[in-house]
């Protein structure tokens, strides 16, 4: 089956006119972008490895709007990308050349804030930050904190299902999303959960939260608030070898600990992010933890003192608690910068998101360590170690083609070694158009037509953001011979710089 | 379009000769029932006014057999219907004349129980409260509690979303299981969610959970295991007015505080229940609320005495804290055996499973109360008072034609408010085979349609529990022209004793 946006160029250039003509009777002159100097400025994403200039960007301002676009594009059978701040790290907003790009940019409105029930109502455009910021006068604030999340909006949080440093305590975008409204491909307004417990009907919030934007395009949000914890303390604690740091992550969850967040940075990482934010990490140590406790006072000098001691005991060299609030979000600013700081010690660098369980976070480190050697390129540690998620950075230089092969083969090593150890190739990144190829050893047959049937339900013409996050039959017929051919798992769609 | 199983009878007698050969070549004897003293106890769920004897029944105690099962009736075109413990109070498990009863009872194995990971592995047949009891000795448990827990299986919690009186602080099924596996109506097992905190693909666990059996048939669910609160207290609060009581549930969580527990009884309810368990309640209350609290003892000390100071304030007359742990299971004993108490004192009650914005509790009571005179019929109200989701009783003797009658048009009284103070017309209990009109209320016809694309995803040819949750287009304009004629919400599938 041919996807509709396969067709030949010359029905492109009739569509793509019909399209302009359609777009301008409902949008004004500045809401649609469609000369090339300003829709470059679209053609990636944060995977800036993937590029594609789309035929035109529109900039709605209201959900009517929305509707008649969608209602034009299905009509024309033009493929739609919708895109929030466009920091994706997996490709889900990179667009299609003969597609159009639905930017939610302009949905920016705090709808409410409803303190008796601790929710807010907000748009699909506003930033992750801006709702905390909001709320803030009630004491309130929105749990999940993408590194990001000075940039990144609601919109694509739902449809990444974003986390944080905080969401081994307080749950991803799922856990902190009571409604989300949003337009079908074909115009149609629809709602999925409520405010109240339990809705009747199949739940079908979970599913459009992560969906990548494949399912419907989102227009309204209502998020939990929580009340901001009387006080937060973080420990940094220093490690001289990583497969310890890496262990005493199980330990502390083996304690019955929760923190509110538990992340972990090696030397090659504090080293590279103290240089450009100056966050007072120890930077003798082969590895820090962070782990933040919050709550009542008492609480947190009780959690604190717990830590430290099962810390210790995994064989901590250093333990240094934060005394201030200044200083916690010193310590934070460090972990929250370090994709920035790696850009700035190497031309490129490789963002991998495996995850594994949490007992062999070790063993995991320790072999890229040895893969270090084996490819003779850098890696750099940084993630979210409670909840097992790792991000490897791998640093490289693009220009250079061997050591670019030599990159690809250190994540497909990386990559087997998750899967090897009971854990998935990608954890909140999303799969985008970067781990399509992962989602064939990840799913079975079946259960790809369920997700192929699922998206179905919604856009039968396959036009709202097409061919992301879940690949064909085709597809992955074609991974798997590659994959018994080449002995490891290969990625034909690496970015090429 | 006929559903497959409305097809005539001389079909359904070769496909019935057929079927028991086939489940004879997959079961033991002991495990197929097709005489009818032997399929008659499985006429109904817990919702006894809709009975229906199956074709035949199955008990299969393995997977395999469980695909067996399902491709056998695929390939015949055999309605099934997948069935618990039968406790359902929407008929979801009602059979179908021509189809098949799939029971899981035999499905009873605690697979695992995970200390480090706080999770447990279990087969559906597990009873709810057998799940804690395995944890127990862990000092851990499982917290949704619905009030047939001692019977109810986790396969039909799953099935339904169940609640329970401490879903206000620890969140429904769907927030208590990590993963599901199960069989689709083709024969093939799939997987959604996973321990790990975010799976790629999409979300399709929480769809299936709530899904009414009509997606998969559960075969293992992986839930989460919570640690037991050090102490927890309840405190019974008494009322001289039912709306005052109302109101203080609104008054409690608007301070922000989330009790373990926060249910509310009034006169009628305490007087038949008092009478049957001895719980210990105030019998010359107009309305009880009983609020738990949980945590530590120092915990638990600073709320009782914030909840006692609001409760006052909103004009409690008598304030009592259980003292013991067998004081707290007392109170708590009345709340879970009311609907039995009600059968007690009426030959039938009809129970309704509303829900409102907590802030109308008090505006719904008072009704409720001038319903009662209307209808020359008595309610007790029981209900998840926190969650703003009513239980109303309504009593009358299903032998007299005109009690019945008036029975009728009291629920689709109360409905009606419901939906008018902004609330839904079922909560917890389910849509099944009852509520399949309110649907056409509750959801555009573009929402019902993405619900019967993600049916047709999963079982194209209807097949699994057909015809229940939701209503199809014809149902909907039928109903839509009843409602217009009679000025009422209408219920013409209502019980008829």
């Amino acid at each position: 089956m041919n996807a509709p946006h396969e067709v030949s160029l010359v029905a492109d250039d009739a569509r793509r006119s019909a399209l302009l003509a359609g777009l301008a009777k409902i949008l004004p002159d500045a809401a649609l972008l469609w000369k090339p100097e300003d829709t470059v400025p679209y053609e990636c994403d944060g995977l800036a490895a993937y590029r594609q200039v789309p035929m035109a960007v529109a900039l709605p301002d209201n959900e009517d709007q929305v509707c008649a676009i969608l209602r034009l594009c299905h009509s024309l059978q033009v493929p739609v990308v919708p895109r929030g701040a466009g920091t994706s790290l997996s490709g889900g907003a990179m667009p299609i050349a003969t597609g159009l790009v639905l930017s939610l940019a302009k949905f920016k409105r705090i709808v409410s804030v409803d303190v008796r029930s601790r929710t807010a109502v907000v748009q699909p455009g506003v930033r992750n930050l801006a709702i905390s910021e909001a709320a803030a006068q009630y004491n309130l604030y929105y749990a999940p904190d993408p590194s990001s999340q000075i940039a990144c909006t609601i919109g694509g949080n739902v449809s990444e299902n974003s986390g944080g440093v905080h969401c081994l305590k307080y749950g991803l975008t799922v856990h902190n999303v009571l409604r989300v409204r949003a337009v079908t491909m074909e115009g149609d307004v629809v709602e999925f959960g409520s405010e109240a417990p339990d809705a009747p009907g199949l739940d079908l919030l979970a599913a459009v939260i992560g969906s990548e934007g494949m399912l419907a395009v989102v227009t309204e949000v209502s998020v939990k608030l929580i009340p901001k914890p009387q006080l937060a303390q973080v420990i940094m604690a220093s490690f001289d070898d990583v497969a310890k740091g890496g262990n005493a992550v199980a330990d502390v969850i083996g304690a019955g600990i929760i923190p509110a967040g538990l992340e972990m940075m090696d030397k090659p990482a504090t080293a590279a992010v103290e240089e450009f934010v100056r966050a007072g990490y120890d930077l003798d140590a082969a590895a820090i933890l962070l782990c933040e406790s919050d709550g009542t006072p008492e609480e947190v000098a009780e959690e604190v003192e717990r830590m430290s001691e099962v810390l210790r005991a995994s064989g901590a060299s250093r333990i240094q608690v934060s005394q201030s609030e200044p200083e916690r979000l010193r310590f934070w600013s460090g972990r929250k910068n370090a994709f920035p700081a790696a850009g700035r010690i190497s031309p490129d660098y490789y963002c991998m998101d495996g995850t594994i369980p949490r007992k062999h976070i070790g063993t995991l480190l320790k072999r890229i360590e040895e893969m270090e050697r084996k490819y003779g390129l850098r890696c750099m540690n940084v993630f979210h170690a409670g909840d097992g998620n790792m991000h490897p950075l791998i640093l490289f230089d693009g220009a250079d083609q061997d050591e670019w092969h030599r990159a690809e083969l250190f994540g497909s090593d990386i990559l087997e070694s998750c899967v090897e150890l009971g854990g998935t190739v990608t954890g909140e990144h999303g799969v985008g158009v970067e781990k399509l190829n992962s989602m064939c050893v990840q799913f079975s047959a079946q259960e790809r037509d369920l997700f192929f049937g699922v998206k179905a339900a919604f856009d039968p013409a396959r036009l709202l953001n097409p061919d992301k996050a879940i690949p064909t039959l085709a597809r992955c017929a074609e991974y798997g011979r590659m994959h018994v051919k080449r002995g490891l798992l290969p990625h034909p769609d690496l970015p090429r710089f």
